[in-house]
């Protein structure tokens, strides 16, 4: 059982999480938070979203949060593109990453962005290379390549085509998705001993949510098969609509702990994520629960 | 990566969980939370404990709780003796199976048993000797076995030698315990490396807490170990001094739904489990938190 030296986390709070949250947060709140993030030592963070503002309001002030986020060295600000008008918007903004979305349940796709899986390859087709031509780089997330809460089990079969045409076109890195938290460590290695035979793993990313508590495990169990990108989301920022309670995104926080537990490498500092988290749950009036490593930072017990 | 087709769970609630609560709970509460432990699958169930009764209020009616307990074809109640006078008073109570107690940290033996390691082994020498000879089967936890609130990182080759003292004596199963939940799995796969070049893996245990959410990823890292024996308590009952907040006891729930989504046989009923954790909540008056678990069940939110 190997594992690897150094992970790379790419931070999902500041568009993930809070494209989930109800409460508004001014603009000024959103840079500050990236800020810290970005000063907590992680690299790769996707600090808004270039949908249309009526579908998500919470982001509508993307280009604005773009436009104050100081230049960091070696850290990359992303942003998510939903279509054409989206990437004139973000390339507008000095956007250099995009992340462009399918899932690998059909019905999930339809529900979700209204097209069928083809049709939306189809559409970010041209996206993708528009993007390239500006020297935007782009990363592809699949949503529920594991279990999806309209069709069950999802087969890999289906997440390793959708993933090969994403790369086909251009995109560098797939975020293969476990949108509701319902994977176990058997499913992970499953999945990704079918993509892994043709897919380099340098370009796969594990998208977890802990629904269930397990999201750990995934994180180990995707480590094992050799992923070495994985997002989160500080505080576990981001609600999870199908279990009242239960936090949608895989908290920072947990990840990194787990990491620094392994020696893994990530360069992130945990009390300073923790930092960020706390910025941003006093802008949202709420304490981010339930990680409990967010409930020991809070409770400002030292690890015995 | 082979993991094992049956795990035996040792549901731990009613005595590591009820031992840490300071609501004094009812003879005839702890008998229903046992028998509906049972009726959930459960066939290994530590039940009470006979140490001194001034050292352990809640648990002062151990002898009525063991003769109130209804045979129960396939399940095993057991109890933790701390000395002649415990074991003397368990086969009173026709206790058929007990456990002893130490730890892998001096420290740590001092402060919670007041005594030098080596002073425990010596005093639970004639207590296992007695025990094995009225027909009695023992089982040894150790505490601290990879991290130690006071002396901090704890070397494998202590528990080494502790479990053997203990297996030396007759104990048939040594709980392997991470006693403030600080380990990770890298520890887990650390720690058994070195055991089980001479200690059997059907005699070994885990008996893990979820301080910090790391308790399922042990396990995994255990499974992988080829561990068959896990500790949990139902409904994570139990606090945990060192985190206010955090769960205690890995909880049963958790451990269930992990090995399920394994495909891994228990016999163990989730929802029955849930039923059980439910009964002792309401008798607690308190949520058991935060299992996600536990959550997911209270909002009877379908797995979607």
């Amino acid at each position: 059982m190997t594992l690897p030296e150094r992970v790379c986390i790419v931070e999902v709070g500041p568009r993930d999480g809070l494209q989930n949250e109800s409460v508004m947060i001014d603009s000024a709140v959103k840079v500050a938070l990236v800020q810290a993030l970005a000063a907590a030592g992680l690299t790769e963070i996707e600090a808004t979203s270039f949908v249309h503002p009526r579908a998500v309001p919470q982001l509508a002030d993307a280009g604005e949060v773009m436009a104050k986020l100081p230049v960091v060295e070696n850290v990359r600000y992303s942003a998510l593109v939903p279509n054409q008008r989206g990437l004139e918007r973000a390339i507008e903004a000095g956007v250099t990453r995009i992340a462009v979305f399918t899932a690998a349940s059909e019905t999930f796709a339809r529900r979700n962005i209204n097209m069928t899986i083809d049709e939306s390859l189809a559409q970010f087709a041209p996206v993708v290379r528009d993007a390239l031509a500006a020297n935007v780089s782009v990363r592809g997330y699949v949503s529920t390549c594991f279990e999806c809460p309209y069709e069950g089990q999802v087969d890999p079969g289906r997440v390793k085509s959708v993933s090969t045409a994403l790369l086909d076109m251009g995109v560098d890195e797939i975020a293969i998705g476990d949108t509701i938290g319902a994977a176990g460590p058997g499913d992970i290695q499953a999945l990704f001993e079918q993509l892994l035979r043709t897919i380099p793993v340098e370009q796969v990313a594990l998208h977890l949510h802990d629904t269930y508590g397990t999201a750990l495990v995934n994180v180990y169990a995707g480590l094992l098969m050799g992923i070495t990108t994985f997002d989160s989301s500080a505080g576990g920022l981001g609600g999870c609509p199908y279990a009242p309670g239960a936090a949608g995104n895989l908290a920072t926080e947990d990840l990194v702990y787990l990491l620094d537990s392994l020696g893994i490498k990530t360069g992130v500092s945990l009390e300073s994520v923790f930092a960020a988290s706390r910025l941003i749950a006093t802008a949202l009036d709420r304490p981010l629960l339930p990680s409990k490593q967010f409930q020991r930072l809070a409770s400002r017990c030292e690890r015995p």
